[in-house]
């Protein structure tokens, strides 16, 4: 490695995803049997033995939200019945095709648009894209957020890039959402309200005109807590 | 009310559902708006003022899976990719059509069946029955179980009725399942394990030839604890 | 066995007891020696390594009462002074003698009842019955109850028998208890709050004009929790 | 006040008994009412909004010992069968009652033998001493626990008074205790094993010829934790 | 050892000190290797085998402070300035040495005086004596206490000594403290507060004309919990 | 705010100190009494009503180590007596002048040396800055970091920063780091175990023949928790 001139590790702060491989891959139990015999019963092991969060999937492809939010999520396709679901932070994929499934079962007629700066890792079949439209966009240059401009309403928008956060929610409420749309942060108001509280509270009292905390889905989950915000 | 000649009250001791409406509602804030101001976000209360539980449903049908045992069962339905799913208590009817639901996204082609004593709570709207059968069944009258000779394997059977529940569980064994498929006791484990620990592991030890604990799912969520097993 | 002529493993749902060997054992030690020596002694484990509940006992005879609620059932003896105590569920017999015990070593003139429907599992010996009846009776025929009628006052009433509970609460209301008199529901009011919470709160409110809940009761062991009510 | 000739408050750091009134008073709720009314359940606050430790007495005597460890006395009482048992520090006497009523119930012939440097705050009333004795002595004076020599085995000897502790442990295994009699040691060890742990390891493994821990009842309850030791 | 004429074991029940050496030792590691290899990075135990107290110091003194206490005492020192800081309790000395040290980074002028009924356990080594005063003084006998009589003010008194503490208090109010001076109580509160309820707060009250609680520094330790008193 | 052409808003996932005003304020309780009356004492409220993070100084300078990191990276200081301390991160530059402090403590002659992208936030007065070095430096261009490359061993290296980190910690072994010297990374390996667990294990894996971790220092606090490396 030459000095400061090319980097060979990825910054693990980016918090871009998990960093992991975006494929799915189904558990292994590596240090005891996953048939347990029956006459052993009470003695088993009452864990898995590895993480929870790398075991999350759907239909095959892995999914960063975890049941709690997933649970939610699917209330809050429910009450809103969107027309436009918007995440930004692609990763594997999974989450947008869940949208698009869950939002398909309940009948609607719902387009799921994904935006990544970076969509070499999306796993999603090229047969399962239908109602999923992927665009690369950078959350540091909110001009590449014009492709939202016609998104047709009742819109939820997800901030799951983390990434300039705040910047994309003015840009959001001042030119795309409309009363009744969300715009959601997902996984960073727990971290944030320790590591910055004042700043945190401040920069969203700047949006007490345009937005509400929904307190119903703000408390349903860890990875939604506090962070679920109505268009009023 | 006549000494023992009619009884007013059910028995809460059943199990058999949560003895409340099965039809489901959404959750309403009594006690603080719902609307929060984001001048105000720091100081909002950190809970929903009411129980989780009544709150989960998919599609509108109250559910009595957790989101954890939602995500396990998704995971064992991939994985097993079951032709038949066999659940004994229906109540709302809610999983039944999760299960056919989420069956139907993998391509699979599978039947959902669905046994009660009384079947007059199932809230599945007529439209969205397909793949779906319901029976009247008596947990303790086996002979009653007859209709499900025909079921095409892979099986997963899982009681949910909590109902004379080892002797279903031999007949299952007995008369039903083939290597491979799952017979599956939710929710009920933990008490028993607590209140009848010898009876328990001796009743379990009597399927050792017969059936294993698959250590993967029985570890996955609460209401599966324990109690997900794979014939041999 | 023949499909669904005849059952072959009790219904451990039933909650009528244990399920376990009635008799009382002492614990054993299996997997550490009793006996620890005293200059290891800081490396010595800090369980038992075995559910303290198959530990309780009274000289001898297995108790399913734990140490908070004895304690609570003490205090409640001593402050009501009760003629007679009604125990639904006998299972082995140990709390009728426990309650014999302290009542006649507070100086109390005290009859201990024990029902149920099945009196063979009870191991109180012969020579330790003064001042214990025992009556086979059926929660769901309450007519059977008819024997408590010329019960002496004040009467405490203890149902641990967890079948038809508000109907034979209905039935003690109606029949039998007068006014400073208690019925206690041991063990079920937090699982029945967790699964039928709605139901439970309107089967209580319907004894609203003739019971009270006595919050110092109700706050003392979690098996008493929130199920000691004083006829007004 | 002089400066250092008189002191006008006790040293809270002694531990012989709680500093508090000896004599049993009835809780009562201040900021409730007493009898919550049925219709109002499911809002009834869940504690008793005072401490647990004032409530426990015996038949109107306080008693400092918390229900697990009567639950586990009692069953050491049980396989013991002591003929005497000594506890250092009277305080109230309640504990002194209820050893000789268990024991007394248990049909053995027991006396239980009560020291304490100051009896003025025991009691016990006249009527109520029966198997009962009674006498001053002091932990920094061993001469005066001459008064044990006669013993009639098998002995239990707590210390409740944890003043000199490790002494008088070299003194009862010297002096007074035969293999399977019993020294306990009630509420000290885990604080000393916080502040003190190499000196108390130490101390104990100077017993370790006389003395092993028993891990059955080392193990039943916070007050007896590792400081159950019986005479090998 | 002569039957109650010497004693050979502390009374671990003074809480005066450790009981352990005094001299400060590096902790080490005995069940695993200090360097961990970095491709077993993931397997490493998450603990360091041993007691925390043991290791807190100062420049090679031991620290009967933790360190979150270590934390409040610094920002007490820094707003009140203290000319005098009085400890009660010597032990091997440290903290006497780390309170000169942040007072003199702070540049105020504080002499820090030591009382003890036993300095022969002070490890503080002679070139490192600079404004720190060491007395022999006995609680027990508050004349001992006059060599504080011409203490510069403002004072931080501080029993650590936890012998006689409440007329000690008295002592301080009455001889020695003037407004803004504090009077502290470290470690003993939750102990007498779980033992001794009413007695503590009967005996605090006696102090209402003369201190207060600072809520500030009372609620900052688990040391410093409820027991920081500053003289009105 | 033009779309996308300027920010209006700090992105907090930044981390580079808490986005919060970088001077110290003391806290101030606002909804309660600092002088709580002592008559009243039981009633007081345990806890402060605010954040303990914002209140970590030193000598009027905000601090961001906590107590326990504070007492741990003391320990580390006085065991490997470090010539150079260099920290990445400066913010309001309190734990640089607790560095110099202690060092300076301890005898040793240490020069203390902060980089950070901006340092506009310092607060260090002009007075203070003894044996304190300030450069403007960019984690992202290594070559930023040549200044450093003078740097006296023994060598405590820690990021503070959190960008780029394993480049930087990439840089330092191969350009800086000599048997005995530290790279600690504070704060973030429990995220980073979280959300990138198989990245983090193998980046860290890249340096097992440069670096072991420190099994003392690394389990002593949360913010250091295994993150405390040494060159090998």
């Amino acid at each position: 490695m030459d000095n400061g001139s090319k980097e060979k590790y990825l910054d693990l702060n980016l918090f871009r995803g998990l960093g992991e491989d975006p494929v799915y891959h189904p558990p292994v139990l590596t240090d005891r049997p996953r048939d347990w015999p029956l006459d052993k019963w009470a003695e088993a092991p009452r864990d898995l033995g590895y993480s929870d969060f790398s075991r999350y999937q759907w239909r095959g492809l892995r999914m960063l939200k975890d049941p709690e939010t997933q649970a939610a999520l699917h209330d809050l396709v429910w009450e809103v019945r969107p027309r436009t679901i918007i995440e930004l932070g692609v990763y594997g994929g999974g989450s947008l095709v869940w949208f698009r499934d869950i939002a398909k079962l309940m009948g609607l007629d719902t387009r799921v648009i994904g935006l990544d700066r970076n969509l070499s890792r999306c796993q999603i079949p090229a047969e399962e894209r239908e109602n999923i439209s992927l665009h690369e966009a950078d959350c540091d240059d909110l001009a590449s957020f014009e492709v939202l401009r016609d998104a047709v309403h009742p819109i939820l928008f997800i901030d799951d890039a983390h990434a300039n956060t705040f910047n994309v929610m003015r840009w959001a409420v001042e030119n795309l959402l409309t009363p009744g749309d969300y715009f959601i942060i997902e996984d960073m108001i727990p971290y944030w309200s320790r590591y910055a509280p004042k700043l945190l509270s401040q920069y969203l009292a700047t949006f007490r005109d345009e937005l509400t905390m929904d307190m119903v889905y703000a408390n349903t989950s860890p990875q939604l807590d506090r962070g679920v915000f109505r268009r009023s």
